[in-house]
């Protein structure tokens, strides 16, 4: 059975927006890759969503979190993918990942929290710099948060310093970052069937 | 007359939520401090309005932050206010700075962005953890969107790691906090009032 | 046979100092969850060594880059162990990672960097905030040179904002603490088991 | 008289390396445009001394820091330009900062830090991605150690991601950093003027 794969889209478009999203240029990358080793990717825009501020797995009425959520327990990975603004991950991102800081209190009887076995990967992707910086805060908001990050993690396109091209008009993908988005889905792929195979021990164990 | 200030408070509650927002406290000891040195303070609630994801000053029907924008440039001081989230800053903070990254495009006919000449600083309280890092994304994010930054800009409380009081429940105040939100309230208003007597010259000045 | 653990104490403080590293403190305490789990600790102090500034792996004559490297790369996990100052790694824990950028070119004929299949954790130590800054620096560079996060792959300690004390001078070390020090020494053991037995495809593969 | 500037490289290389540094190119277009709005900087290599390790302002016998720290505070504005590595700041710079920790303690009568008054900006050069972040974390350090951040106060130039190309190398500068070095220079100059007619007041004032 193949790997089941969420990819979040974190632009600040929604999916009917006129201009096409950089970030999901690159999550289609990963999605091709993924699925030439054996995973399947299901891709959830977030800001067609309404994901309420909070810290708790359900916000109440009209909350859309508990149902991406379902989802990404249903996952054995996630591409927590996010535009670069400021130097910066989005807010939409940001409002992600807060709403995975319940899984903190999401704990099995041997203090394991509800996301662990699962892999994470980053997609970056900005006019210019700022993707070091972004898949540093991802991998540490998602590490605190139970999730395991595989050797080479993160594919990211920026232009140069101060340039306004944006990923989904370059007329060919830069090498460079195919190799690398090949390496993430061989890496993610690898890792994610290690931990399924074989869960983290728990408490006591 | 007195200086302006602006308090943005990035807490993820609403007014109307029951518990009390940390934020908020430290906010109050801010608004306090900045009277006694000149300074009239506006404290705005982020998560009240509806403020759409975007990067321009206006992102249409429905959209507050027009206002939020008109009453920011219509003060001289910035403080901007935001709760720790997984070591980093709230996502409803992300969004006000993101609206900002319009002032990059918004500039006088000699180069300068519509927000020189004011000064920011920061306020960032949580459980345990991350004020430094959330003070160095705000400062460059503030920064980078125009704003100058006075001599030891942060106040901020945090408990020891991993805890879980918060800072609107200890009983008092601690002495550091109250020297640095001292500090802080102080360097403000002086280079507020040094910058608005004499605004940066432009380009070809 | 046991998992091989290196762990890198970069204290500012070289051995001969009059005063306890702290950073040393929360060393041992991992060193004994690990050897419960079945890994045998080495701990190397950095500032002991004349590690020359470079991106290489041989800086010339009196370089001691070389031999750390060799100890690295023959054991199976890296334990990154930093004071914080500022909220920042340290400069000695900043010149050992930049010595790992050399991995980057240290390809096999698949693709894969030299320290592929070893696992990395973090432990962070300071008076007051920067644990969540400093692991996220540390996850983001390592896993740029080809090291695998476990989840929950942080150890740290702070005292509250703007305090004073020492790891190494709490008579006793915090429940939280002893906690997430046996998880870190669990989960990094399990997966460092795991892709030992396993090693991550290269390319074409 | 004019202000006086002092720029600290924090390259790897010493100044005998053979390769050029491309931070000291971007510090010579800082300097020059100093010069025209009346600063005249002093620049040092930092990798040239031998700076110890440490947190006080003077770690003994053969410590260089004491010379380094005293030109800097005989200097009106403090340039910090840094390398990126791994996305950060060179352990060069780091190193530098680490030192001006100590100034936290070294305070006046009225609890005003020695390097108050002070205006700090920041100049980053990189193959690739990382300016942003190397930004932040300068502005934060810098500030929490009593400098003051003009508007727009940092200049830097990467490449397009996973380049290989050296600022040094580059025919022509690129208008976008000639402009950004040019606002720089300006609002630095302009702020340190400010501050130097009209030093923060202190405590109880």
């Amino acid at each position: 059975m193949p790997l089941k794969a969420l990819a979040l889209n974190a632009t600040l478009k929604t999916s009917d927006a006129k201009e096409a999203s950089s970030t999901d240029r690159m999550i289609g990358l990963i999605d091709k890759a993924m699925s030439a080793h054996g995973g399947v990717t299901e891709v959830l825009r977030l800001a067609d969503f309404n994901i309420k501020p909070g810290v708790t797995s359900d916000e109440g009425a009209g909350d859309d979190w508990p149902d991406i959520r379902a989802k990404l327990l249903s996952a054995d990975i996630l591409v927590m993918a996010t535009p670069i603004w400021l130097g910066q991950p989005s807010s939409v991102c940001k409002r992600a990942l807060e709403r995975m800081d319940a899984f903190l209190d999401e704990t099995d009887d041997q203090g394991r929290m509800v996301s662990y076995g699962r892999v994470a990967a980053v997609a970056v992707v900005g006019n210019e710099d700022g993707a070091h910086h972004v898949s540093a805060e991802l991998f540490q908001a998602l590490n605190d948060v139970g999730f395991t990050i595989p050797a080479n993690a993160v594919a990211y396109w920026v232009g140069e310093a101060m340039s306004s091209t944006n990923f989904v008009d370059l007329d060919k993908v830069p090498k460079v970052v195919a190799t690398s988005v090949e390496m993430l889905a061989r890496n993610t792929v690898h890792l994610a069937n290690l931990l399924k195979a074989k869960q983290y021990p728990g408490e006591g164990s």
